[in-house]
């Protein structure tokens, strides 16, 4: 078996016990196999199959990006600074009832192009024609949590179709791409699926034993509207359906009070906080200090690129440290090595993959990224931890690996053809525009 | 005289007449000679000494950082997440007290080659030493608005001789290099100047016919604080002490109230929002939308990389965007243009350089950056403003021209040596904090 070592690299781990160093890591199969302090031992160096050097470059987790829908690549750009209605009725929706198969495969390549080049190494996605969003993890090397998101305001028996459709997605793709692939169980959302429908994708997901994945609270306006139509807040409506007898992943959770904070933290459900897209569309400012504090975890997703516009995690990284200080005026709320925990490990901890990815530790997989800190934003070598929170962008990522296997090399994908899906994400959309 | 042709480019012009198109622009000398839509005629070509190639780039205004501390590079990191007065009083001024001619030199060649590699043609630094600052400048090709800040608590001697210095600083470097480098007037700010002194800056300035420059309320102490020593919060405070008879940029200007507000748009005072800063030091938010209603000219500052923690204007580009929309619950202030204009031609407007750089336009001097967008985040080609102002990094900045001259060419810096910068910044803070 191949056994790769790295040496004279600087590590940040996002593991308690040894946070920061310059050191040394080893790579056998797809996982890490070893990792030290200080130069390499004789024993490390003679069993290495291939041997880096790591000067220059700082190792960490491969980031988990938590909610995103990432076919809507295409539609970057295409509108923006609009009221949300208008966004969405007169822009997105439009366009996106006319996506085809190929549009999703072609925009969820260029979306996994721009998060494989600025260090995400899984991701959350919840879309339609998801076999295709599929095609792309297994052809990418990247690792997935996958879900059908489905709209259930629409007849029975186009509900019953999506319904089967997400249970044979879930069936297909969960455990699929060696294992790389997972699959959660999604209702759109409160506003966009009946009770009686959420309740059946809380049975299938039982069935399936899948976590489940849905968009809650983002507005103020779904709030009001959840309480007016169900007599019920949000967290306290889908609690009642039993979706938290499930693990959970909620994204936004943008308007949310103390009663719904306590029942979140209470019913273990985990948060994805898109902190980029909410201040974008101009949602609001979620409560995160306030839910950390609750012991609810939070990681960070980036939502679509049509709402960012991005998918450079660490924005969201930078943005959660910075803004809930200046909405707080508490300078030490979200510091930065949290908010770079919740940009790897509190992700995996979301889907359900703490122990697995997420941490530079022995015995999870290799999932790790390699930033090329030669650079000025990188200097002083004062802490690397606040350099990376704080200063560092997507873009000083230099190599990126996936269960053992490189899939960035110098900035150039390898598993990718960048240059394919660039042309491709273009055609796609002047179609869809024309 | 040698005649650049820049051919086949994206332009991006942050002028009304002509905002973005495929097309040509000519350099002659330190000029912007010519500017047109598709092919460049053939008269062009034949007068070029130079073609440039310009596809896959995409070229618009040199980025305006009207507020900084350039030297203050060196503390990157040191200190983070803490509340104001343990960051100031516990690290940054004992670290910043050692500081000597040399430090303040590497660290503000640290700054430029940041902001160099990042798209920044012009900035504003308020600093000590700063004769050492000019020859930053100087070196680099950058152009820059140059101020002596000066603290006056401390003995009338010590007041006298900063002054002097002050003055002196503005005779020996206002219109040095090429005319690059202009000069301000500081008093650091209300809180650190008493008002009689104050008034000494305002008359210098007039002696010497410069604008002035300071910080003004930054964080609600410092207003609660100006109140109860003055009688007056610190607009009216500045406007009685006469500041305001002298074109001023006031940097943050976080904690208004509606009259001062007008009083600053009566006045003509341009103020520089340092959003990212605000956030980290938890200062609060500056009502943007409510200064630009007003009439008053906004533009962008990242303060130094202590409270940032990189100089990249790109990233108070899209904060800017973002963060007003989130806050106010509208999500159409601070559109993608504005928060361009505000990067660019509102920065050359807050320290007199309008209709000299900030745009690109015939007779401008040639102060311009090309942003290579082969790349996944500018896919598809929707509209290059928003990207700009939504997906753009600083990394994305390949070639930079100041005054026709080439700064940075394929990323690499041209009139620094970035490897002897980044030892030496490494060196001055492994000293400082030993």
């Amino acid at each position: 078996m191949t056994r790769l070592l790295i040496n004279n690299g600087t590590f940040v781990t996002m593991d308690a016990q040894l946070p920061q160093f310059e050191g040394w890591m080893a790579i056998e199969g797809d996982l890490i196999a070893g990792l030290g302090e200080g130069s390499a031992p004789e024993q490390e160096k003679s069993r290495a199959t291939e041997i880096m050097d790591g000067k220059g470059l700082l190792f960490m987790p491969g980031l988990v990006n938590t909610h995103g829908h990432a076919a809507m690549s295409l539609l970057r750009g295409l509108a923006d600074d609009l009221a949300l209605q208008d966004w969405l009725q007169n822009h997105m929706w439009p366009t996106e009832a006319k996506f085809t198969g190929d549009d999703v495969y072609w925009g969820s390549a260029l979306a996994a192009a721009e998060m494989i080049k600025s260090g995400t190494t899984t991701f959350v996605d919840m879309y339609d024609h998801m076999q295709r969003v599929g095609e792309v993890v297994e052809q990418s090397g990247m690792r997935a949590s996958l879900t059908r998101g489905v709209i259930g305001l629409c007849p029975e028996d186009v509900q019953k179709a999506k319904l089967a459709d997400a249970i044979q997605f879930a069936k297909d793709w969960h455990g699929a791409a060696d294992g790389r692939i997972s699959v959660m169980i999604s209702p759109h959302a409160p506003y966009t699926c009946p009770p009686d429908y959420i309740v059946k994708f809380v049975e299938a997901a039982h069935e399936l034993n899948l976590p489940m994945h849905t968009h809650m609270s983002e507005t103020i306006a779904e709030v009001e509207q959840n309480v007016r139509d169900y007599g019920y807040r949000p967290v306290e409506h889908l609690d009642r359906l039993g979706m938290f007898s499930r693990p959970t992943l909620v994204a936004h959770a943008v308007h949310l009070n103390d009663e719904e904070i306590a029942l979140l933290a209470e019913r273990n459900v985990a948060v994805s906080h898109n902190p980029v897209s909410n201040l974008k569309l101009a949602s609001g400012i979620a409560r995160v200090p306030d839910l950390m504090k609750a012991g609810v975890t939070v990681s960070l997703g980036t939502d679509s690129a049509a709402s960012n516009n991005n998918l450079d995690l660490f924005q969201e990284i930078s943005m959660a440290a910075l803004l809930h200080k200046g909405v707080s005026g508490d300078p030490t709320v979200v510091p930065a090595a949290e908010a770079l925990r919740m940009g790897t490990v509190y992700g995996a901890r979301s889907i359900g993959l703490e122990g697995i990815v997420g941490q530079l530790k022995v015995g999870l997989k290799a999932d790790f990224i390699a930033l090329s800190i030669s650079k000025p934003h990188f200097v002083p070598h004062t802490d690397y931890v606040s350099h990376l929170a704080y200063a560092a962008r997507g873009s000083d990522v230099s190599h990126v690996w996936v269960n053992g296997k490189q899939l960035l090399k110098n900035g150039q994908l390898l598993t990718l053809d960048e240059e394919k899906i660039l042309a491709e994400a273009e055609r796609c959309f002047q179609r869809l525009r024309g």
